[in-house]
């Protein structure tokens, strides 16, 4: 097995995966992903620091591609016309391979409790990354807070529905922050 | 030392919420929790399952509160107004006491990536809990998501002036829901 493994880490995420489903996240020692995927364990460690980073890795730079797409958002653009270009931002994201994944390891996330715990610290880190971003635009901290979290619940309902439907990820997050956003201004 | 300890539990807060503060919350075991309170390990465990619950007990209930709030406001209430009123309906959680501990455990849960994760998970919990008594209300489920997280966010906000003013909770939350809700509507 040479150290050059082109596909390792797809190979990883598959066998994680996998296992996570078949005999429990807390039942599955890096030592069985990496034989699984037919690796070693220093090329798993290579990869990722420990089996929850399967999970969750990318998420630093998912904020980041957030943050900048409310940056470069037309500097007239309203706070929730920024977040929606913070979403269609993260649009490479979501490759034919993540919505293959994606559902399973959404099941493998809410079948327990301290996966479920890191997801929800994950989305309020979003909130925080992009309320930021939208404070820097000049938005008043109220406005940005809330703006922020409207968004990060469209990105969640946007995630569900591509998931299910396979839909233009633009298309389908575009779509959502128009109804999270219609349905905040007749609470209001 | 008798087993009928009357102030046990907030002695044990207190006994917690120093240590944890002065030496971390991952350095401090349940044994110098009891010792520091002057009672013993069987008592605290009488109390609580873990240390972690001395932070995060009684979610359930506030939830519980919160639901109970919403499906008692007066029929013909908007979805903000259930909302306004679950808030108002957990005042009597916010004693002095609570106060007292309020920052202190805030600072603690700040500084702990874990307890950090506990918390965003408690919050999104609080969430789900207001959405489905929206729901059970007959508020459509898009407008019963939204009128539950901006519910959290005026909850939090409330939250954070409450322990840095001393107000009114009533009225604190109040003006909170308000302030969110007018962020949203102008927003939308």
């Amino acid at each position: 097995m040479g150290r050059w493994e082109p596909d390792a880490r797809q190979r990883l995420v598959r066998a994680a995966l996998d296992l996570f489903s078949e005999q429990g996240y807390d039942n599955t020692a890096v030592a069985q992903i990496a034989e699984r995927a037919g690796l070693t364990k220093s090329t798993f460690f290579r990869h990722y620091r420990d089996k929850r980073e399967v999970l969750f890795g990318g998420q630093d730079e998912l904020a980041e591609v957030l943050t900048g797409g409310i940056a470069g958002a037309p500097e007239q653009a309203e706070p929730m016309a920024a977040v929606e270009a913070a979403l269609v931002a993260v649009g490479g994201w979501f490759t034919e391979e993540q919505r293959e994944y994606g559902s399973q390891r959404q099941a493998v996330i809410g079948s327990n409790l301290e996966l479920r715990e890191r997801a929800a610290l994950k989305m309020a880190g979003f909130a925080v990354a992009m309320k930021d971003a939208l404070h820097r635009r000049g938005v008043p901290e109220l406005a940005a807070v809330v703006a922020a979290e409207l968004g990060v619940l469209a990105f969640e309902r946007a995630y569900g529905t591509w998931l299910e439907t396979a839909g233009d990820w633009s298309e389908v997050a575009r779509r959502s922050v128009a109804e999270v956003r219609a349905a905040a201004a007749e609470l209001g």
